[in-house]
């Protein structure tokens, strides 16, 4: 979100009872990809923790949809990235939101394993400080 | 995080007991800005609700752990952006992390008001498929 008003452009209100039925969206091409792509900010459906912020770009996006199961654009990669394909770690979507502004959205997910490829549950583990602060849930060197 | 090993360059491991009392880290020039920015999530202390997504520039991040207010960079005004400025709903930030890859920030901050424009608590109040589930915090009209 950025300090601008609003634009409150995607998706339908007309489908507000729809959410748990009817996943996919109507329409998406309201949603604001910058170069293709739109930040993903991922949280664990229960706990709550954010596990990790990655992109997508339309083909993530849909595949997600589809499918319920995370993917992503790797921009390292350059290449569609589904979450899990290596390590098993795979996220399960329960939901996505989008912002104000519709230029990022909100993925609530059930974890398998860990999000993070240094065996904790989520990226952000270590505070500013470099306290390390996070939970290790899995040996990095035993998955990757 | 993108789907790289990571880079766990930033901070200092020696600070780790001073998280509340040292909030300024040593060095945080091991944090990857690009193009000058680095994405920021940021997140309820309490009900560890997202409420919106930015982004900050090394001076926001300066101000932000020298005040303990958010502070980010507009991309929309190209400005500084003193979070709660206009509305005085100011964002106190209790902590900050970051990813494996240090190039995603996540902020937990106590809120006043709400974070969005629009009256929600949460700039996520809508999902995918349109859906207004947010909580209306205040009347933008009598903010803005």
């Amino acid at each position: 979100m950025q300090n601008s008003k609003c634009g409150c452009t995607a998706g339908s209100k007309a489908e507000t009872s729809k959410a748990e039925t009817s996943f996919h969206p109507a329409d998406f091409s309201a949603l604001k990809f910058e170069n293709g792509l739109i930040p993903a900010i991922v949280q664990d459906a229960d706990s709550k923790e954010v596990l990790m912020f990655a992109f997508m770009n339309e083909e993530a996006l849909k595949l997600t949809l589809d499918t319920k199961i995370a993917h992503y654009w790797s921009r390292s990669r350059q290449s569609l990235w589904k979450k899990g394909e290596t390590s098993g770690h795979f996220q399960r979507v329960e939901q996505i939101y989008f912002d104000c502004d519709a230029d990022a959205l909100l993925l609530t997910v059930k974890q398998t394993g860990g999000a993070c490829h240094n065996g904790y549950k989520s990226c952000f583990y270590r505070t500013i400080d470099g306290a390390v602060v996070g939970e290790k849930v899995f040996d990095e060197k035993d998955v990757y």
